[in-house]
């Protein structure tokens, strides 16, 4: 085993086997830490703050056994999600929650993503390395058989993975939607939401700009959500049912805006490049097209990063086995191949997103800043 | 959400919540992983070591395709198993190998714990918070239906999963066994295996000592294996069927020596203490006990640490529910308990090991040091 010519030759063997090893037992830990939270165990230490608890206060407050309480207190303490700490008498045994402990119970940021990656896409991700071979979702069986894309599916998730699905999808769009609305500059005019999903945006907007006009379109499941979602502004609102995969669909012409968010980080590459060229075939000189994105090139925080490219591998195992979330580079490219052109971007909108105004490129002069 | 009162004030929230986000995605990042090494991405990265390569060369070394190669490169390099260089001509997108991405690959230590989580623990894991709860192995199912611990189900279990086991089992034992033999002063003495698993002690200790007589001990289905592994040397081997956990099952009485390697952590407190009783009575005055162990409280090896907090999960999860990797103290107690004596100890052997000699605690007047 050569190890001299790395990247990284500075790196020592300790800290090198320590990581590997994290990442071997990391499944487990993962799921020691999960346990740890809905079982009551984190939240006791919550309570103790950082005076810390000992084993035996654990089973007190959370009835589990000594045996449970023990098992987890290590591989809590192995995350980094607590503690070991002296007592005032100098007595051992004491654990005390960490920051990152505080965050894994109480923030809901991690805690979405926790509950998506368990219960969307732990069990699927098991076959990670056939999705990637054959480009197909070969883990979306491990939650509902006989569908192509999770999109298909999901009117037949389990309530508990669905519930979780939507939380991880709502948390990404909602925190964003407040700050893009004022930016699409619509005043009163008609909207196609490409790809509206369960109507949250569509919720936001008409609540927002009372004399917008809104054309939902989607799948039939999804777009009949939708539409029940935006009930109380019916006579504002009609629906396209159609298949974004479809590239003979075309989509509502001479809206003011095409909108879409999140959308395409579902589609592979040539799949993106035909939806945008439908859209821009759609659009008139005047007309604005929208993108909404979270970028992996875009992120300040490696937080945010490591969340954005862990979601890629969502899409590879359990979504459809050929999307992801793109680099901006590469969005960049795909939006000049469909004969459109950036107007202006902005991005560190909401969590992580970035936002793309977009032109036909015939009826671009001049790109403008806003 | 107050963090203030936390073990580690000193923590920056920005560090926190990428520690919390990065266990949140773990599971995907492991298969990440995984999929590099099997599909051999990572080998065609270590083939071009520092000077790194683009996606595009990597996906002509690998038949992958260029989707596949971008998703693991990203995810890889949030795991620190590559990373992004710099090409001689300045050009952006090649990525080379790390040292964590060289032993992820080429170590047999971090390759057996990986496949050993993967094949054996990944998909029973899903239910680790259950097992927890019940006190009962609720991931063994997934591998193998309808028995009450793996011990009895090892025969049942698919063929690459058995072979995952295998390796984990023996890469923990074999590593040690040269170190201990001398250290048992047998001299052609009888030995009793308790516990004797598949016969790998047995087949070192037959060929380090040409005179030794050997009893294992086990379920009928390892001793079964675990003599047809010693076939050679049959004339000083015997075998007794018995279960450890049942608490009326004398052991052979009067042996010199009797061995439990890596037995003992397989058994709750109560069974531990239970077998180790009846270990000191069929010991004779000048008969010892060895307890070979790797202990969570005596690792100096922050990665042994891991990996071995990591594998009482496994215990918890899939094996039986009940059993752990021991705190040396609480072994110490659990001896004591049983009416045996420490006669002496010695850390730090082979990968993580320690080995304790007892004797009948009524036949040691003063424990002594080798």
């Amino acid at each position: 085993m050569t190890t001299s010519r790395v990247a990284d030759p500075e790196t020592s063997v300790e800290t090198a086997r320590l990581e590997v090893l994290r990442l071997a037992m990391a499944p487990l830990f993962f799921q020691a830490a999960r346990a740890a939270r809905d079982l009551g165990l984190l939240d006791a230490l919550y309570r103790r703050a950082a005076e810390g608890a000992d084993a035996g206060a654990l089973v007190g407050a959370t009835g589990l056994s000594r045996y449970a309480v023990d098992v987890l207190l290590e591989a809590l303490t192995v995350s980094g999600l607590c503690q070991p700490v002296a007592s005032a008498d100098g007595a051992p045994g004491r654990f005390a929650i960490t920051k990152a402990g505080v965050f894994w119970l109480k923030d809901e940021l991690s805690r979405v993503h926790a509950d998506f990656v368990h219960h969307v896409c732990y069990l699927g991700a098991f076959k990670l390395d056939q999705a990637l071979r054959e480009g197909r979702p070969s883990g979306l069986p491990a939650l509902v058989e006989g569908y192509p894309t999770v999109y298909e599916a999901l009117g037949a998730l389990s309530p508990e993975v669905r519930r979780a699905w939507d939380a991880f999808d709502h948390l990404a769009s909602d925190s964003v939607f407040g700050d893009c609305l004022p930016l699409l500059e619509l005043r009163g005019g008609h909207l196609v939401d490409v790809g509206c999903n369960t109507g949250r945006f569509a919720q936001a907007l008409l609540a927002f700009d009372p004399r917008a006009r809104l054309t939902l379109v989607d799948l039939p499941r999804q777009l009949g959500q939708a539409l029940t979602a935006v009930g109380a502004h019916a006579a504002r609102v009609a629906g396209v049912a159609l298949d974004l995969l479809d590239p003979s669909a075309p989509l509502p012409p001479g809206a003011d805006v095409y909108w879409m968010s999140q959308v395409l980080d579902c589609f592979g590459e040539d799949e993106v490049r035909s939806i945008l060229s439908r859209v821009a075939a759609a659009m008139g000189p005047a007309s604005r097209a929208f993108i909404l994105e979270t970028y992996v090139d875009q992120q300040r925080s490696e937080g945010a990063r490591t969340a954005i490219v862990g979601t890629s591998l969502y899409f590879t195992a359990i979504a459809n086995g050929t999307s992801r979330m793109y680099a901006s580079t590469v969005m960049r490219r795909l939006i000049g191949e469909a004969g459109l052109a950036v107007a202006w971007e902005r991005h560190d909108i909401g969590l992580a997103h970035s936002l793309t105004c977009c032109m036909r490129a015939d009826a671009v002069a001049q790109p403008v800043k806003p």
